[in-house]
């Protein structure tokens, strides 16, 4: 692996790890608070985005991080519809 | 400008615009709130990491992403930075 690959997965890394601890979070929290539904879609389109253009461009690093985001951000929209659920039935019980 | 060339570019002005009310929400708010000091320099240090492999690779596209999101973390640590400051100055003078 030479340098510039070597950069490359460093750079996935630590896209990767700067998403986990908001995944984290969110389920300890049982809250994807101030993330709009939006917004997590305008990202998961991102992802699918540089997906693309990765493959297109056969960039392992590229693929790897957006292939890690794209699982990430599915998660906390899956949580914020799973949370609201919850809420919304615990508000009704009240 | 072929297709790949062309997804990545809509890539990098996705990436950007998630980035950017954010920005400006801390701006309103007069607060990073919940963004560690700690995440941010790892968010900056990825930031310099794809730069890198951007140049290596010659992707105008992971270029551009990146030199965005690393200007707008810069202002965000810059308000994480004045915002404390300012919050301690008006707490001193309670």
């Amino acid at each position: 692996m030479d340098w510039i690959q070597f950069f490359g997965y460093f750079g996935s890394f630590l896209t990767s790890i700067t998403f986990i601890p908001q995944v984290y979070k969110a389920w300890q929290s049982k809250s994807v608070g101030d993330l709009s539904t939006w917004m997590m879609l305008i990202v998961v389109l991102s992802t699918i985005v540089w997906l693309a253009y990765g493959f297109g461009i056969n960039s392992g690093p590229v693929i790897l991080a957006n292939a890690i985001v794209l699982v990430l951000s599915l998660v906390l929209l899956y949580f914020k519809y799973i949370f609201k659920k919850d809420n919304a039935v615990s508000r009704a019980n009240d």
